[in-house]
């Protein structure tokens, strides 16, 4: 993957993502940017305003993606998918079809991120929300996006609500470490003691969660949060993708009977399952890669039924 | 790899062993001199003349380790069992402990090889079936050691009943195929026509036997014969290793309701369970291989239990 360097694109990233002990660490994203109600940082929430860019196969991007779909707001904001595979020059565009740019038709996000002013130095990395008014991106971090598009578009629905707040972090926290970004630390690893210790904590953690959703619907009681939006991009992609691709094969989510009931619950959620394809995870995850998949070949994978009854109403 | 050519091991294997379609094909044995009942052609069955050369993960070399254990033969034939991890010295062995040879002492299966006469050229391959009597290797091919074994050491026990051969030779040819080396054939194809045909016939033949034994408990009815000896071994590596390493997911055979209580019906036989080892099998298929796995990462795994009842009785 590249790297921007004020502004210019590199196709070879100069910064290892692996460290000397062989664990993969992740770098932070550094556009943080906000849209609040009253538009007092420079970012009212209009409708019609704002586009993001994302990609279907990238976990991150599709937290703003179930934002999006849960809080309805498909007709206000628009958006852009990349293609599941990257090159040389990262995530890349088509010129037509679903894998085009209608908003700038680019062809590679490096061309969003060098519109930025001051020259932007850092990955190029989706989600992108970008502000069609000041040509400017707002934000490429999907943890800020999920919540002000929630705070500032619909704040009645509820995802982050204020008496949850300390158990929604607390989860979050857990599940951003051991789970959402503790397959990419199993998958990428590059030492057998990296590897293991990701892979034993992220079913460490699974356990844990499965425990918690024998007793309540939803991870923090009976309404669904920011904290359950936040694993869920993790579960669907863990059976076709993370199981065989990054060796997280102790279990499958299907195995636990709660957390697999709970997936297909947040599945059926109105404006859910339009954020899902399996096929392109599997096209993604099983990209060609010297250190995990050599010659490319992408894994049959399971199927399962995710539209099967849940019985957690 | 590496080959022998007239009794001299070069490490640096020319033979290809994938075609430029991208498809694996695996070579023939070719040491195929026989023990008979009557030792006509110089091997008689005479307890303590016989030694067996195996690997624990090697899945032809398991099939003479059950034989041997099914037929209760472990005090009349000696073992030494290679280490699970290959080098370019191809299958070796320790100087003491479990990974030693007690029989000629050697670091390496191809120092074995190279004591035959006239000298030979060919794969280094387990199992071997040594003859400390003329100091000779008797057979390294798997499917012909099964036979004589039990022909010539235990004729009454009927593994290859002659009213059952045809039925059992038609199992063993698309088992083999399909199911014992089709595995291979997805594991280490290198494009992914070859892995999708592989991989796609691979299930079709295991869907097919599903079928068969929700009718009979084993392959050809109730009688346990060569067939389901030789299917046993890809079973029992199945959901550690093939799943995984070789990308065979589109199913575990534990989602097979009765493949896996038969799998379990056969660990569950006098003789099977301690011919098995899942730890080693996923040292062996997880190690470092710039096609498959170039960090040589083993994968946690699923754990089953194989000893639980399996109802097939």
């Amino acid at each position: 993957m590249g790297v921007m360097i004020n502004g210019v694109y590199h196709a070879d990233d100069p910064t290892p993502d692996s460290a000397a002990d062989g664990e993969y660490r992740r770098a932070a994203s550094n556009i943080r940017d906000r849209i609040t109600v009253d538009g007092a940082e420079g970012y009212a929430p209009e409708p019609g305003r704002y586009h993001l860019y994302v990609a279907w196969n990238c976990p991150w991007a599709h937290r703003t993606l179930l934002a999006r779909g849960i809080l309805g707001l498909q007709d206000v904001i628009s958006t852009s998918y990349a293609k599941p595979r990257r090159n040389e020059d990262g995530w890349i565009f088509d010129v037509d079809g679903p894998f085009a740019d209608p908003e700038l038709g680019v062809s590679a996000m490096h061309h969003v991120y060098a519109r930025q002013t001051p020259p932007y130095t850092g990955r190029v990395t989706v989600p992108v929300l970008w502000d069609r008014q000041t040509q400017r991106i707002v934000s490429n971090e999907s943890a800020d996006i999920v919540r002000m598009l929630g705070q500032a578009f619909a704040p009645e629905a509820g995802l982050y609500p204020t008496d949850l707040a300390n158990e929604i972090d607390r989860w979050n926290t857990r599940i951003y470490a051991d789970v959402n970004n503790g397959v990419y630390r199993a998958g990428f690893a590059r030492t057998q003691a990296a590897y293991d210790t990701a892979v034993i904590t992220l079913f460490d953690a699974l356990d844990v969660i499965e425990a918690q959703l024998s007793r309540t619907r939803y991870l923090t009681g009976d309404r669904f949060t920011e904290a359950d939006l936040r694993l869920f991009p993790t579960l669907a992609r863990f059976d076709v993708a993370y199981h065989t691709a990054f060796k997280c094969n102790r279990n499958r989510i299907a195995d636990y009977t709660n957390l697999w009931a709970y997936a297909r619950d947040i599945y059926q959620m109105p404006g859910v399952a339009g954020t899902v394809d399996f096929d392109i995870y599997r096209q993604g995850y099983f990209s060609p890669s010297p250190h995990r998949n050599p010659h490319g070949i992408v894994a049959i994978g399971p199927r399962f039924d995710w539209t099967a009854s849940h019985g957690r109403g």
